[in-house]
């Protein structure tokens, strides 16, 4: 007789997201009228560039023609087209030298997050910190794995740093962080290095968001760190950078100095990828080798500042409505205090003006009383939010 | 210190087809002017269709502007357009129905066979068919399972039955087979149907190449057979059927009565999928829904007409030159004895007259001895292979 994966019962029922757009539907049935502004999910709203529209159109018409058709790509998992570009991204941004085989290219980073913790045994212990992007807490209860929270509060700025006798082997760390838009220092990220170093942990790295960061002196890559190769690995995505969460392209950089326990992370990385994955569409690629052109870096340097500005829009509200937050000016996300349970003000936002954000609890049980709300709206329903939250909260 | 899934040194250092990979690249490398006609790895070569191009286009431009741009997919693990898209053409080929709440749409059957073995406990016993294709077995080996392989071989036609005494919990068929291109009948299929219901066991059924069979009488799916939607999951994919290996697009199906060990598979599926994966790409889901159109299944009907006709040049060759073969008349892979060693024959073949084509013994070790070709390539270099082929071996 069959028997199912019991870590399975241990997830909550519903993915978060699943929640909102629950509560959302049937409040929309109610109100049909009502015009509801989504500063929920993080989703962007403006298109594709023109340039990467182009790349598109361009590897659609090849993959139409015989001579210029491509099927299986090949198993290094990404062109060498894209990984090329990636390397040059790296360079100039980070001043981090990239071999093209640290980079495998993917659908996505939430696939990769969820998926390299396979790579490990579960008799590891995993260190997370409270709030979190959920996906790294589900991929480790899936697998029965034993899981130590560690705590990002108002007094931390949602930063937590490695502190005396906390023990653990995988470290998951996400900066510009999802869901509470703070950013590592390079001096805090290198605690964080030493911390695994000395224990011989790994980090799993999230940089969805470094795009955002504005700030020269943050780092946008853990890799900026001394020594950060032997240890950690680092998930980024184009999702965020140049819009592509409808798209689906990410990467992930597994650097050929990390072995961990007498093995290279690199070769089990592509022996997974190889065995349970068939690498991104031909077209994606060509779409994601435009997003790293000087045209590409150009139109998505302009979106992004569109969303910064929307960002400060929402800091500048909270700022004169004393309300308590954080991020906004290196990343997409305004992470503020409630004064009240999250699920109770996110019915009010729903209610009362019609704003759909994310209550922080369902990031973490230190996520209770926050709230996030994200600048990928259009400027229009971003200022016309905020109207209504003044005059809500005035 | 952190400790590395070790079920991961007990699979075989390479992927097969990177073997494949690596012999060519030294042959040609060594003589640059040898004309090469690949027969080996299952990949097309014909473009893809006017239709589906002519949706990627319409939907890169769609990406391109706000007001039809595209962000996230819904949760529902695919487009409503596309999933009942899917529903017809189960209905019209199979007379099955499916409620688009039991369709999961994906980057490839690879992907989604790989990781649906991460549902089950390790405690299962897993049957898989030896011949076989590779990933059944090395994703249930990277969770340390215990597998019994069941022979196929010339006796069976490589298909293997459920024999008196055998035992297990969940069993990977795949028909029209890769790689041997033997089909099961619906009779055939009816006993691993009633096996799995007698044991409450699970069929994961791989039916990527359904669009190959030209046999009425034989299943194109396994809900062809009755109380099937009760013990089986179905895996199918673009990539044979309408050219997509570099485009990516699979599908599986989870009925909504399958309930083993108390839980629904589908909503098991449903969490593992909005977890770990992010859906498949806007503009890739367009290209699929033009694939299940009138003039989309017209296109593919000559694609696969004509890989068919290449497949009949192949068998007849074979059958002159007296060689026992199966495939070929409802598959796209045509599998041969090769009267010697399987890396030997290839090596021969790639030596003598350069063809490359797959090594039985890399499917497992009831494919020793067995050789596998694909009718993938053109139509001339079909017919120049046989012509070499038959020299070879007059």
């Amino acid at each position: 007789m069959v028997r199912v994966n019991t870590n399975y019962k241990n997830l909550k029922q519903n993915y978060l997201f699943a929640n909102i757009a629950k509560k959302l539907s049937d409040y929309t049935a109610a109100h049909p009228t009502a015009k509801i502004i989504k500063m929920g999910i993080g989703d962007v709203t403006q298109p594709l560039s023109i340039p990467v529209v182009e790349a598109l159109v361009k590897a659609s018409f090849e993959m139409g023609v015989k001579e210029t058709f491509r099927g299986y790509a090949p198993d290094e998992q990404g062109y060498s087209f894209l990984k090329l570009s990636i390397a040059d991204y790296y360079k100039n941004n980070s001043n981090v030298d990239l071999d093209e085989r640290e980079i495998f290219v993917s659908d996505g980073a939430k696939s990769d997050v969820a998926n390299f913790t396979d790579l490990f045994s579960n008799d590891n212990t995993i260190i997370i910190p409270d709030p979190v992007y959920p996906v790294y807490l589900d991929s480790n209860i899936m697998l029965g794995r034993k899981i130590i929270l560690i705590n990002g509060n108002d007094a931390n700025g949602f930063l937590p740093l490695p502190t005396e006798g906390l023990q653990g082997d995988i470290i998951y760390l996400c900066s510009p962080n999802n869901p509470t838009g703070a950013v590592y220092t390079k001096d805090q990220l290198k605690q964080w290095v030493d911390f695994a170093i000395d224990r011989n942990a790994v980090i799993l790295f999230d940089a969805a968001y470094e795009a955002f960061i504005s700030d020269s002196d943050l780092p946008r890559s853990i890799y900026e760190i001394p020594d950060a190769k032997r240890c950690a690995v680092e998930f980024c995505s184009l999702s965020k950078t140049a819009g592509f969460t409808g798209t689906r392209c990410g990467y992930t950089i597994v650097p050929e100095e990390l072995i961990v326990d007498g093995e290279s992370l690199n070769n089990m990385w592509m022996r997974r990828q190889t065995t349970k994955f068939n690498g991104t569409a031909y077209i994606i690629q060509r779409a994601a080798e435009a997003v790293f052109s000087k045209e590409g870096l150009e139109s998505c340097k302009t979106i992004i500042d569109y969303y910064r500005g929307n960002a400060k829009i929402m800091t500048d509200t909270m700022s004169k409505l004393s309300i308590w937050h954080t991020g906004g000016l290196n990343s997409p996300y305004v992470w503020m205090k409630c004064g009240m349970d999250s699920w109770e003000y996110f019915d009010t936002l729903l209610n009362d003006i019609n704003i759909v954000g994310t209550p922080g609890s369902g990031f973490g049980r230190c996520g209770a009383g926050y709230f996030r709300l994200t600048a990928f709206n259009t400027r229009e329903n971003t200022i016309e939010a905020m109207e209504r939250f003044s005059k809500l909260f005035k």
